[in-house]
């Protein structure tokens, strides 16, 4: 392991879990017997909601933004506050095309934005934002895990400019905070590790908010376990071992 | 002046000025003599760029966020880390059908986003995230100035359905940065003044993109002045005065 920073090699001892809606939260809060922290860090008057508690060697903490569901500034205002060693989150919709099933859990190889269009060379790339996820090749495996790319952008729904952007980010699943997150992390130096939940096909035959709202509960109950076998993976190891 | 909080009744004496592309910000760097601020308290590594300086009574920042040209991050942790009283910012596309032309000064009344479509009933709302900015109207009145309401997105392009929400949004003008540094500016309490200086028309015969470039120089140069002018009324008044 020469030449590893120690952060890699030492057990990882503290992680953030990010979601953005209270349903993808609870489930985790009740999992991991999380309490809700009154003195959160946080400026005043923000709507965003911090639970913490231990767990096995892990001290762990849950953001969920409030009223606040995509906001880069609230990952932003989390990673400074808590210095994790790596963190996680949420849930997504996927394309059958490419592989996905409602329920899958993927865990994210890169991710970029498909609705920041800015044709001025250099300004382009920074638009989509491309950026590599926290490489977990042991974690893959061991928990068989499916593993796509990831596309985000702020609407829930798909215009054909949109749907031709995700398919040239070459994108198995979409969201609505990833990338933001993924630029928080690499803005911060904080390894990310996606774990998405498929709540909806995005090229399927039912539209996608209907599927999103209909799938929405039972999903977030799929992506549970799917976080504590994660996490119980996570317990013990360093990150240059994930 | 009964029932007005201290900080809207005492001389304004610190405002933060944000731009997003360093072709606005060298004009006003020079206008105002301000220097480059090394210890920025910006976390480490990030690409923002502070200047400062002291003009007249006021102490001015200038913030330019570097190769992060739309990042409400950045905005965020630059009114963390300055409480400014007010503050003001940028460049800007217009609508000739709503009364813009090429270099015209703008004070934006209100604004919302045209690119965060979530139709889920309270969703839609916070996707659209109409603010209102501070309100001016002896700045607007003593400087001539317009008034218009502002549309924000991502995309420097626009598509049909990016039209069709600009035009719900009643806007004027549209920008890449706003309606994300409203939302910063309403979460920290600090009053926000958009001083928008035009750079094509959107609704005009030209390419949005050939357009944008071809002027933003030029209108770069007619924004410093009007920030100045703006600079200037502020100066000696308190925000109830503005």
């Amino acid at each position: 392991m020469a030449g590893k920073p120690e952060t890699q090699i030492r057990p990882i001892s503290n992680i953030v879990i990010v979601v953005a809606m209270e349903m993808e939260a609870l489930p985790i809060v009740n999992r991991f017997r999380l309490t809700r922290q009154p003195h959160s860090s946080f400026p005043e008057r923000v709507p965003w909601v911090r639970y913490g508690g231990t767990y096995k060697d892990l001290s762990i903490n849950l953001i969920w933004p409030g009223k606040d569901p995509a906001s880069a500034i609230g990952h932003c205002f989390v990673l400074s506050a808590t210095s994790p060693d790596p963190f996680l989150s949420g849930t997504t919709g996927g394309f059958k095309a490419k592989g996905a099933s409602i329920g899958d859990i993927f865990i994210i190889s890169g991710c970029a934005f498909h609705d920041r269009r800015i044709p001025i060379p250099g300004f382009d790339l920074y638009g989509v934002g491309l950026r590599k996820a926290f490489d977990t090749p042991n974690l893959i495996k061991e928990l068989n895990l499916k593993v796509g790319r990831l596309s985000t952008g702020n609407s829930l729904d798909m215009t054909l400019q949109d749907e031709s952007l995700i398919m040239a980010n070459d994108a198995t699943v979409i969201d609505m905070e990833g990338a933001a997150i993924a630029y928080v992390a690499d803005l911060l130096k904080v390894p990310a590790i996606f774990v998405k939940a498929v709540t909806n096909i995005v090229d399927g035959d039912k539209p996608i908010v209907e599927e999103f709202l209909e799938n929405l509960a039972a999903v977030a109950d799929a992506l549970d376990p799917a976080v504590e076998q994660v996490v119980n993976f996570i317990n013990g190891n360093s990150l240059s071992e994930l």
